[in-house]
């Protein structure tokens, strides 16, 4: 356990957006006891990118500094599914199903966080067991107006759009939690400030000292713009290969890259201070995006993965073949087959038009040889690499 | 069971305020078999007045056409108490006293309905059984906007006054009742309108049938401007002794008397017709009066009780003392009392101030002398009639 409260705000305020009531923080980081630090998440099944690890970052910083993680899994509501019944898209989730997204999200996150130091939680446990009359308990304890005050309320009350009233549940469902779990600190997205300080309100009701709130900023995706997600491809997959991780970082703007290294990297801040004074003195600054990429893939695979990827890069960058070109045999059936076909056999196509469109366009290459005609016959028995792309390569024999 | 629809109709209809949907109570009431009438009651410790029986009365105008009455006692919200925990005035009634106070109803209420046409109905029998679940489903199924538009509602949030969210929750409770009772009609006050109707609704999307809804007028007090309510003291209770409910019948306006036959007599609508034509002929409306007076204290006592309240009043009115004035023997520990004194240890004032204030009124009398002194002595031995104003006789023996 870290004494030195400075260092561990520090720590802790690190890409943060806001910290509530940093005095509170304080006194509880003086009791020197490991500090119940909450976050809450989606039940249904994960599949989380870099966007999701901000906050499973400070997670884990608050771990380093010798705390305590409850990782909320919020199935309660996941298992009732739409309540509104409109959504055939979510549909209530089973036991089993909430089990089986549970320990993907175990299999994920124990990237990051430390297992010893980590509690997963299901709110479903004591959130069934309040029954109706505790729900009613609940509701009365807040009123319609300030629950209008919710920006996201405000806006669609005075839009017109409905708001259904169990709506106004969600919000005190997740401030019981925290009661329940008699959270010192809650963690969360910007959008979610409102629903944290309920949290503070209801323990201080329930005569509880006050959860500190923590707010964690989106992050942008590969655009730079929009908000990382998977729905705009703008997203990169803990789960993603190696060299995709590698790639794609690699692929990021110079000025985001500084955003991603903030909330994203885990070397002290004063290494980064100096590699910005470097880049400032004239370093190129994909010297640094190479460092930071080996971290994330290093992080998420293994440091050989994160060497390799940067070996394959590299190659692919000077246009020549990795090392790993897997084997690919293609069982063709017949004396010859036509380039499309063979590509799509092979998998580096999805399509022989996605292949057609590749040749025209320069990027199919066979033996480092650009394919300039899209009807080029291939023997049986011949045996070559197949590029597509910059980053697509297989070794393929024509059986 | 009434055949003639018509003759129902007219019958359900006398006195309601409001019948929705009345083309859809024709078909149900073409059915020929016992309608579902549902009516729903405070699980506090009941002491009904007039103005409640107003709809207790329509509720037996259904049993006399063969229907079938669920009595609901709320006791579900009951048994939370105030959820805001801010009055204490309304601590959570626990099981046993619900059922007393069921009983109690019972008493009451068997004194205008048909027992075995009757079924008492508890909602904690299936609100407690929603679970917080179900509870979230049901809050699922209205919006915000909706509800703000209910009349006290929409008032409260325009003058800023605060509404607890679950106050959201009753007319949807409400609603879910007459789901799980397949209610075919409701009745309530007209203050009840919005809630009654969201029986429809719910019923509506649970496939049922939708409910029938009677509302009827919230009846007058004995001032004839405000709700008959304890609490104004303008009211008369049902348990009160016969000749209280004869005196305080015959004390009401003429305007206001024709109100009261309308909605508490059982005379037929003929009858009553002909009352009104006899008085606009000249008839003393005071003879209607001692009718209709007749015929509550009858309901509520017996024929035998009504007649002797009627020659009590008489006899009062006459300023001569009833037949049955209560023996009061009084021990004044002394040789002789001051008058106040006495008439307050008799309990015919509740202080020596009043009954000081009544005697220089001319209102006490003792063997139907007026006392005129306030100091008058009375010694040992003395027993005589005392009277306070024209209602409270004591035949008193000083000890």
């Amino acid at each position: 356990m870290k004494t030195d409260i400075n260092q561990a705000l520090a720590i802790i305020k690190r890409g943060a957006e806001e910290l509530l009531i940093e005095q509170e923080l304080i006194e509880k980081l003086k009791r020197g006891t490991p500090l119940r630090v909450k976050a809450g998440f989606d039940p249904t099944a994960p599949d989380l990118h870099l966007g999701h690890t901000v906050l499973i970052n400070k997670l884990r910083h608050f771990q380093d500094l010798g705390h305590h993680v409850l990782f909320l899994i919020g199935d309660f509501t996941g298992m009732i599914g739409d309540p509104t019944g409109k959504s055939t898209t979510r549909p209530p989730l089973t036991k089993d199903q909430v089990a089986e997204n549970a320990k993907s999200y175990a299999s994920q996150v124990f990237k990051i966080l430390d297992k010893d130091k980590t509690e997963i939680v299901f709110n479903s446990t004591w959130l069934n067991e309040l029954g109706a009359a505790g729900m009613l308990k609940l509701a009365a304890s807040h009123t319609v107006a300030r629950m209008l005050e919710r920006d996201d309320f405000t806006k669609r009350f005075k839009a017109n759009q409905p708001i259904a009233i169990h709506e106004f549940m969600y919000p005190l469902l997740q401030g019981h939690d925290s009661v329940v779990l008699k959270a010192d600190v809650e963690l969360g997205g910007t959008d979610q400030k409102f629903n944290l300080l309920m949290g503070r309100e209801l323990q201080k009701q329930a005569g509880q000292a006050q959860q500190c709130v923590l707010t964690m900023p989106l992050l942008e995706g590969l655009d730079g713009v929009h908000k990382m997600s998977k729905s705009l491809n703008n997203y990169i997959g803990i789960n993603e290969p190696p060299e995709i991780i590698f790639a794609k970082l690699m692929s990021v703007s110079d000025e985001l890259m500084w955003r991603y290294i903030e909330l994203l990297s885990f070397e002290p801040l004063e290494a980064i201070a100096q590699w910005k004074a470097a880049v400032a003195a004239g370093e190129n600054p994909r010297n640094i995006k190479v460092r930071f990429a080996q971290e994330i893939v290093a992080r998420f695979h293994s440091q050989q993965d994160a060497e390799k990827a940067l070996n394959d890069f590299q190659t692919r960058a000077k246009g020549g073949i990795p090392d790993d070109v897997p084997e690919v045999p293609v069982d063709i059936g017949s004396q010859s087959i036509g380039i499309a076909q063979l590509l799509k056999m092979a998998g580096l196509v999805d399509s022989t038009s996605e292949a057609y469109r590749a040749i025209e366009q320069g990027g199919v290459k066979l033996d480092s040889e650009k394919v300039s005609d899209r009807n080029l016959q291939l023997n049986k028995g011949a045996t070559f690499v197949a590029q597509v792309g910059k980053r697509k390569f297989a070794k393929i024999t024509i059986l």
